[in-house]
């Protein structure tokens, strides 16, 4: 029997060689009577090695990436449910239980982008017919209002004034008029550049039987967060901001009572893709590992490696870099005359800066001016602060004294062309 | 003004650098109230660069990534909406219009895996209360019917033999009973490597007014796909099969009739991730382009090179290229006795191949024994088939002569171990 093999395995051999000069005859693999017309070539390409150019990322998000962590997108692939990617799962939940402050067994990367981790939960802790008290203020609010609407939630949107934050008062007197099912909130509202403030809204909400929900998409790594501490149920995030990954990863987590909740609804969840009891299953949180989908392979190699690089540096480091890099920009876009969107200092996030446009001055030319000169890119507003202010990003690999000397001497540069700074 | 300037930049500069000690003086971006303990070290981790062991990945997917995409992966990030990631964005549409060979304005990304899309066909293309007839010979028209059923339609489960394909009269009978709004069938289904016919199957469904809707996870790219020749409204994919690029971008494409049916919907997409009408707009479909949310910048590089690939190939190049790694398999598959799980020759896919095991070999024991020694991966059956079969993938970048001898040997050895092959 060996001896036929090796004889065959040799003819084999050949025959490969062969059949493998990529001749150009007919394939066969179309089924019978599947029409097979000429290819199309129409639409060919693209063509050639696809070459990006240098931005630097100073607007709200996507930050810049952090080099090792785009390194570690071009390791090979593990297959979705190969032991040592299941370890990587394993390394990427115990990176987010530091960065959340939490013991919760129950942290999990969605496989898409911020939306799908506000999806997720949004789609999971709320029934149809269950109702939502949103602070709204910003776009993110708004969203969220769109979102449990569309999954049948009965949605009560909690406005304030543009750039500012709710007190605690106004939300407790909210959650107790209301009695809702979830409260959500944006700890760093990256359209208007506010931070929220927690304290005390975990309190109020476990009085009144309503499960805390908080987004921290720009602001996580970014500013303290202590879920435990702070008594926030289930929070979601994104990837590339303060963590200086690629768009890609939702960072979530549940607490056990908002994983209770979940455990114990009596409709399904909506979105097959996003059902946490489904998801969770694949993350180990319920004992086993099953498949539900193919997990984002190189994309959670980066969330593993920017979640070891926040280990790395420690979260109060980095909390303070932020802060530090927050100040440094602030000490000179005064110096230029320039000043914050947000009246009150303490609902000023570190994260994403708002700055008014002065009076007279084209705030496009001046992020025009920024991209073609240096490659920087500086934002506008959004929604409610679109043409009011200038938007500038300090997360993550971002967060440093060179990106903070280039995003001014781009402000200085553009500002003097508009006048507003004399030559 | 200017020598103020210089004067206050230089002083910034000291200040900054300082600044930069990453002392760890306390933070004060905590709000006034918040809590600060101390950190809590207990989860922190990981930490080390990421390493990643060699797989050879010739299961049913992920395959292998060619080193050219994960190249793609460590460039630097783009803003996703800097106008030379929307050129890319365009460059994606158009890989995929060759790839789909259609003329259709309409392709895009969803942003997450191969279920995304799945997810995404189904919620957009179906209101509460209409009807799909579901193609289920395996595990994906199971997982269909599931997702058609959280979006509230009503669901006609047609089921077949396992490891058999519909024929046409089947479905033109169950069309004509039924008139659903859509037929959903699996071109490769992965679970039992059965290649659905598509002949005539696009006419029947214009003549039912039904949308047709293919799953091509596993198939697009390895085996011939004409859209618009077969009448296909509607495609969706994922990109870590025959595409080779990694799991996390899910292709699809909408003709103008399907188009038309999501323009004219009653009721909103319940999903606002996946919501077509906004997702399109964000890719160009409508004449502007809106933000809707973040794209997933490095894998949609990975995308756009993964297209040029198949564009610099040629499609039928790569076409011939999986059959004639099919063949090569079985070839030598054959002469160790082994025979094909998909009993008619007509009904067998050539990316996802399934062998039967024979009797008294222990599957997962040679599965096992491939992986320790060889580094490769041969995967058992799923759902209907568990236990019955082997499952050995030929897609992609792994659609080549190595792979084939590779997965050839681990066999050959396995069996041996076992006893079916004399040593």
């Amino acid at each position: 029997m060996a001896a036929i093999l090796r004889k065959s395995h040799q003819r084999l051999a050949s025959q490969l060689s062969q059949q493998f000069s990529r001749s150009m005859a007919a394939f066969t693999s179309a089924r019978p009577g599947e029409p097979t017309p000429a290819i199309s070539d129409a639409h060919k390409g693209p063509t050639g090695v696809l070459e990006i150019p240098q931005r630097f990322l100073m607007g709200p998000g996507p930050a810049n990436a952090d080099p090792r962590i785009l390194a570690a997108q071009s390791l090979p692939l593990l297959g979705h449910m190969h032991p040592p990617f299941l370890k990587i799962m394993d390394e990427v939940q115990q990176g987010l239980r530091y960065l959340f402050q939490s013991d919760t067994k129950y942290t999990l990367c969605a496989s898409g982008t911020g939306h799908a981790g506000m999806e997720m939960a949004i789609a999971n802790l709320l029934e149809p017919g269950e109702k939502i008290v949103v602070g709204n203020n910003g776009i993110w609010g708004t969203r969220v209002c769109d979102m449990a609407d569309r999954f049948g939630a009965e949605v009560v949107n909690l406005q304030t004034a543009t750039g500012t934050s709710f007190s605690l008062a106004e939300l407790t007197a909210a959650l107790e008029q209301h009695k809702p099912a979830v409260l959500f909130l944006c700890q760093g509202e990256s359209s208007t550049g506010v931070h929220q403030s927690l304290a005390g809204v975990g309190e109020a909400c476990a009085k009144n039987g309503t499960l805390l929900l908080v987004d921290t998409v720009c602001s996580l790594g970014g500013v303290p967060m202590y879920a435990d501490a702070w008594g926030v149920d289930a929070i979601y995030s994104g990837s590339q901001k303060c963590l200086s990954a690629p768009p890609g990863a939702a960072p979530l987590m549940l607490n056990d009572k908002a994983l209770q909740k979940i455990k114990s609804r009596k409709t399904k969840v909506r979105s097959y893709y996003l059902d946490l009891n489904l998801v969770g299953d694949y993350w180990g949180w319920f004992g086993s590992r099953s498949y539900h989908h193919t997990g984002m392979v190189s994309m959670w190699y980066a969330m593993r490696e920017a979640l070891a690089i926040v280990s790395e540096e420690g979260l109060e480091a980095g909390w303070v870099r932020h802060e530090q890099a927050h100040k440094a920009l602030w000490a000179g876009l005064s110096e230029m005359g320039l000043h914050p969107f947000v009246a009150d200092p303490k609902d000023r996030l570190v994260t994403v800066n708002t700055i008014k446009v002065p009076e007279g001055v084209d705030w496009a030319a001046v992020c025009k001016n920024a991209m073609d000169k240096f490659s920087v890119e500086i934002a506008g507003g959004l929604g409610p602060t679109a043409g009011q202010i200038w938007r500038v990003g300090l997360m993550g690999y971002n967060a440093k004294p060179a990106n903070v000397e280039l995003v001014l001497a781009a402000f200085k540069d553009g500002l003097t062309q508009q006048g507003f700074l004399k030559a």
